[in-house]
């Protein structure tokens, strides 16, 4: 195999993938503190954030694009959220007035790690990408988490540089 | 100084930085070549893009944002656009549902080059994302590019990861 869109891992048994939704609130809260400091997230400021990312639709192409598609993979049987992600596709001039995808704050539940379903997430967001139309799709990550990435066929493309105040 | 912020480097005489407007239209497609592909994009499309940009506003701790922040340097001796670079401000939860800065795009037009421009126009698309109120601003570029932008205060602080169709 030589092309990166026609391999999807299969979701374990019990796991579904789809949109975030406001009823996620407490486990996505739960879930990305695996990644970083989530911190204050009132639920009604978490409802907002998700209307404003369900509101923020342009067109490409003829077709209506998201441009923010945060995902949730919910455990159907625990009831769960088990994984979050999001990709943010960004309108470009170059590339023939292409798009850009961005994969952002990927995190995977510590008791849901090590089955797969990171490498499910990031092929899903993958395909947004791709079906939205964009000509590459990006992340950022720890150098200690390349081989995963590797592992869902993305490869090493430049350097991450950061300013903080 | 060990502060990112106070910093800024004077443009050269004659040259003014301020948002890409409609009428940058020919300069920046030229700009951007020196960057990549830019392809096929008309004055239709392009005036388009800058429409939806600047439409693209919300609403961040009672302000307003621009998601997409678009600028050039402008030579007003010679009349031309010499430097192009866009800023997009992306809604996060993370971070007490902070912002995160995204320098895209920065092109130099080659006649400009050398003359402090490049590090001008980062310094403000930093101070636009410091500005609206991101906890960070970022950027992919490749290694031979590090220094440059290590020169522009920015570290070093992961691997970007690209996948293609
Ligand atoms: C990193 C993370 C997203 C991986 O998700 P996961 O569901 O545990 O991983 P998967 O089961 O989908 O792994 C897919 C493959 O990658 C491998 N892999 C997973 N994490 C890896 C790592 N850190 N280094 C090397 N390989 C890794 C797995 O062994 C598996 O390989 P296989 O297909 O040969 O069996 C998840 O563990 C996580 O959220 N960690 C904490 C937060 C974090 O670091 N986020 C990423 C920020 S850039
Ligand atoms: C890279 C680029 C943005 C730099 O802009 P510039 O206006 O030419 O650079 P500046 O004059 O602002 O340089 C600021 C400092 O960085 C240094 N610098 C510039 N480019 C450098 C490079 N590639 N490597 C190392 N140092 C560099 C300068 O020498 C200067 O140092 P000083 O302050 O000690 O004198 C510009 O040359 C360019 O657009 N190049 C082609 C397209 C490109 O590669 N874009 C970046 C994509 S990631």
């Amino acid at each position: 195999m030589t092309t990166t869109e026609a391999t999807t891992t299969a979701l374990p048994e019990g796991y579904i993938i789809r949109r975030m939704e406001k009823q996620d609130y407490e486990g996505v809260v739960d879930t990305l503190a695996v990644l970083t400091t989530v911190g204050n997230v009132s639920k009604k400021k978490f409802d907002s954030i998700i209307d404003y990312w369900n509101s923020n639709e342009f067109e490409y192409r003829g077709s209506k694009v998201n441009l923010y598609n945060p995902h949730v993979i919910v455990d159907t049987i625990k009831n769960e959220i088990a994984a979050t992600g999001n990709i943010i596709i960004e309108q470009k001039l170059i590339h023939d007035c292409g798009l850009c995808g961005h994969i952002e704050d990927i995190a995977v539940s510590s008791n849901h790690q090590g089955k797969k379903l990171g490498k499910c997430l990031i092929e899903k967001l993958r395909n947004v990408g791709f079906q939205a139309g964009c000509y590459k799709v990006i992340l950022d990550c720890d150098e200690k988490n390349t081989m995963f990435y590797e592992k869902c066929k993305f490869k090493r493309a430049g350097v991450e540089m950061q300013s903080r105040l």
